[in-house]
C-alpha cells in the first residue's frame, strides 16, 4: 500500500522504509519552535530533563511574538526568561523585537524550513509550513522541551484527506477563501488528526502566500497538518529564502486517503466565517447587513506582502469609514520594509489605518486592538471563537484581506467587487 | 505691579484687568482635554452634574492614546464608554485609532491650541502647549467634568520663575537637554505651582519642537505651567496649523518673578536623568558605563518629526546592537506619514528598530515595551520614577533622541558625538 506525502516524510525521519496510518513512530526533527507564551513552560520542563545542552543550536527557533513588544510586566518577565535560556544554550535563532515577526511568517522567510522537513512548534499554527511541502505540526510545551533535548518526537502517523484543486480562483478569491470554504464544508473537526494534502492542477493558481494561508488554517479543521505538493512556485520561494538541503516527497500513486474532495477553485466566492466557529461560513453574497467596529489585517494567516498588496489596492486614495478602527499588522520586519518600499504603508496611513509593528496583537486577544462588549471585528486572522479577540460578547468575522479592506471603507461586511 | 505672561492670560480669561499671584479666579476655557484613562472618570462625574450638554462641542477634545490600540478588555471598555459619550454629546474632536496620536502631539497639530488660550487637560503633560504661548495645565478628572459642563475652571494665579535663555545650543544639545538641565538645577519641586516662563534671545535657536519638549516637562519641576514668549517661530507654526484667532501676551516690563535664571544654551551638554527622578541629572560626560536593554524614542515629550530626524540621522546605515530592543513611537499619524515620506521609517526598520503606531506605549508602563526586573531603558520620555516603565526593579534613563539613538547602537548610554 502506498504512502501519502506526510507518511513518506515521517517514514524518512523515522528511518523506516514505510509507515502506515495509526502507527507510532519516533521521528528526527529538523526544527523545534516556540513563542513567548509556550517557551517559558518548555524551558521549565527542559530543566527537569537533565540535559546540559539542546540537541542542536541551529535547529531550535524561539520567537517572542505574542505579547511583544512587551505588553506588561508578566510578558516582559517571560521574554527575559526565554532570552536568558537562549543565551545560555547558545540557541542561534532567537529573534528579538526589531528583528522579529510573527513566528509563522518569520520562520519560512528566514529559510529555516524547506520541503521534506519535519517540524514541531509549540503553537497550533505551526502547520503553516506545510505550504512548503514539510511535515509541520503544533505540539505542547512539554513536547517542545523533549524536542529541544533529544531532537526527536513521537507521532501517531496520520491518515489523510486529499484535496484535488482544479480551476483558477476568480476576482478577489484568495487562499483565505479556499480554506474557509473547505472548513465550512468539512467542519472544524472534519480532518481530526488527519493530514490535509493539497494537490491538483489548480495549485498553479495559488501563490506561496495563498498556500501559507491555507496550510496555516488546517488546524481549524482539526488536522494534524496541511501539506502542499511541491512545485515550481514552492521551489522558487525556497531557493530565494534558504540554503538548506531539501527533499521533495510526492504521494505514491496508490496512497490511501480517507476521503478525496475535488474542488473547482473557479467556483468559489469570497467567504466569511461568522461567529463563533471557523466552519460557520457564508459566501459574501449571503452575509447580509453586518455593521462592524474594527478591522484587523495581518496575523500569521494573512500578514504577508501579497495580503498587504490587495488591502492597499482597495484602500488606495480612500479613507476608512469614520469610527472603524482599522489596524494593519505586517507579518515580519521584512514584510513591513517591503510594503513600505512599495508604497503600501503610505497608502494605509493616508487611508486612516493604524500600522502596527509585527506582533500577534489582537488575533488571540493579546493586545493592540482588543474588543469591548458587543463590538464586532472583521479580521484576516484564523479563529473566531467566543471571546477570541476580547470580551466574551464581542464577535469576530474571519475574511480575506480584500473583504476586510472593503469592509473598513464601508463599516459593514462588504464584497470588494461592489466597491 | 506688572503681570507675567501667565497672569495676563488668566486675567483676560477671568474678565479682570489684572490678577496677582495667589488670587483665586474663575477663567473661561478655550479647550478641555482628556484621554482614555482620565475621561471615563470625568464622564462619570459629568453625569452627576445634571448638564444635558457640554458647554461647547468644538472646545472639548478626547484622545484615546494611552492604552490604544486597545491593550485589553478593560481598555476597550473605557474607550467604548468615552466614544459613546462623545457621540451622544456630539463632541467634535474625538480622535479614533487611525486618525489619532499622542494627545500632546496631536492637539497642536490639529490647530486646537493657539497663543493666549487657556487650556485644561486631564493629563499632567497638558502643560506642553505653553510652547505656543498658551496657558495650559493638567487637572484631575473632576475638573475636566466641570470644565466640560461649564467651560470654566477655578485657578489660583501662579507666581513665576523667569528663564532668560541666551546663546545657541551646540552639537546634539536639544530642547530635551535644556529642560533636563533646568530640572537638574532647580529640582523636581523647584517650580512648585509656579509658571516657568521662557524668554530671551536664545529662543531663536529653539525650534517649536524643542519648545514643546521643554514646556512638556515643566510639570517635572512641579510647575503649574511652562510658557514661551511668542515669536516668529511660534507664529509660523500657528499659521500652518490653525485658523483660530489668537492673542499674544507678553510679560509686563515690571512683572514680578520669584526667581530669574540666566541660562547660556551654548554651555549645555547632552544630559541624562538617572533613576529614579528627572532631577537626578548628569551630563553625558559623567554617565560612566551603563549597559541597557531597551531604547524608547517617542512619547509626548520627544515623538515629533525633528526628534525622529535626529534619531534617523544617527541610525542611518547602521544596525542597533543585537539584543537592544529599540522602539520608535511617532507622536501622531501625520508625523508617522511625514517620517515615512522623508525616508526615516525605512532607516529605522533597516536598523532593526520596531516602529509602533502612535500610542503612549511604554512611557507610563502602559504596553508595547514594558521592562522586566533588572532591565534598563534609555528613553526620550518624561518620567523615570520607580517602576514607571515596568517592574519596580527596572530603571529608566531619560535622554534626548540623539543620545537614545546612539545608545541603541552601542548598548550603553552613549554620547552621539563619540560615534
Amino acid at each position: 500500500m502506498g504512502m501519502t506525502m506526510t507518511q513518506k516524510i515521517l517514514a524518512a525521519h523515522a528511518g523506516l522504509d514505510s509507515v502506515r496510518a495509526g502507527q507510532f513512530i519516533e521521528a528526527k526533527l529538523d526544527l523545534v519552535l516556540g513563542n513567548d507564551i509556550t517557551t517559558p513552560v518548555a524551558v521549565n520542563e527542559f530543566k527537569k530533563l537533565n540535559y546540559d545542552c539542546v540537541f542542536n543550536k541551529s535547529k531550535i527557533a524561539i520567537v517572542p511574538d505574542h505579547f511583544t513588544p512587551n505588553k506588561d510586566i508578566k510578558a516582559a518577565e517571560q521574554c527575559k526568561y526565554i532570552r536568558e535560556f537562549a543565551k545560555e544554550k547558545e540557541i542561534e535563532n532567537f529573534f528579538e523585537v526589531g528583528e522579529m515577526g510573527i513566528e509563522h511568517a518569520l520562520i519560512p522567510e528566514k529559510g529555516l524550513v524547506v520541503p521534506g522537513d519535519t517540524v514541531i512548534g509549540a503553537d497550533s499554527h505551526t502547520c503553516t509550513y506545510g505550504a512548503l511541502g514539510a511535515f509541520s505540526t503544533g505540539i505542547g510545551s512539554t513536547d517542545m522541551a523533549a524536542g529541544m533535548a533529544t531532537g526527536k518526537a513521537w507521532f501517531k502517523v496520520p491518515s489523510a484527506i486529499k484535496f484535488n484543486l482544479t480551476g483558477k480562483p476568480q476576482g478577489y478569491v484568495s487562499g483565505k477563501d479556499v480554506i474557509l470554504h473547505i472548513i465550512g464544508m468539512i467542519g472544524v473537526d472534519g480532518a481530526l488528526y488527519k493530514s490535509m494534502e493539497f494537490v491538483g492542477e489548480g495549485l498553479k493558481h495559488l501563490s506561496i502566500d495563498d498556500r501559507f494561508t491555507i496550510a496555516n488554517m488546517a488546524i481549524e479543521a482539526g488536522a494534524k497538518n496541511g501539506i502542499f505538493l511541491v512545485d515550481d512556485i514552492t521551489l522558487e520561494y525556497v531557493k530565494e529564502h534558504s540554503t538548506k538541503e531539501y527533499t521533495v516527497y510526492e504521494p505514491d500513486a496508490d496512497a490511501e486517503y480517507d476521503e478525496v474532495y475535488d474542488i473547482d477553485l473557479s467556483t468559489l466566492r469570497p467567504t466569511v466565517s461568522f461567529p463563533h466557529l471557523p466552519d460557520n461560513t457564508r459566501t459574501i453574497d449571503e452575509v447580509g447587513d453586518i455593521d462592524i467596529d474594527q478591522v484587523v489585517i495581518g496575523s500569521c494567516t494573512n500578514g504577508r506582502i501579497s495580503d498587504l498588496r490587495v488591502a492597499a489596492e482597495i484602500l488606495k486614495g480612500k479613507k476608512v469609514k469614520k469610527g472603524v478602527r482599522t489596524i494593519v499588522f505586517p507579518g515580519t520586519q521584512k514584510i513591513y520594509l517591503d510594503a513600505l518600499r512599495e508604497g503600501l504603508i503610505e497608502i494605509f496611513i493616508e487611508a486612516g489605518v493604524s500600522v502596527s509593528t509585527p506582533t500577534c496583537g489582537p488575533c488571540l486577544g493579546g493586545h493592540m486592538g482588543i474588543l469591548a462588549k458587543g463590538e464586532r471585528a472583521v479580521a484576516t486572522t484564523n479563529r473566531n471563537f467566543v471571546g477570541r479577540m476580547g470580551h466574551v460578547e464581542s464577535e469576530v468575522y474571519l475574511a480575506s484581506p480584500a473583504v476586510a479592506a472593503a469592509s473598513a471603507l464601508t463599516g459593514k461586511i462588504t464584497n470588494p467587487e461592489n466597491l
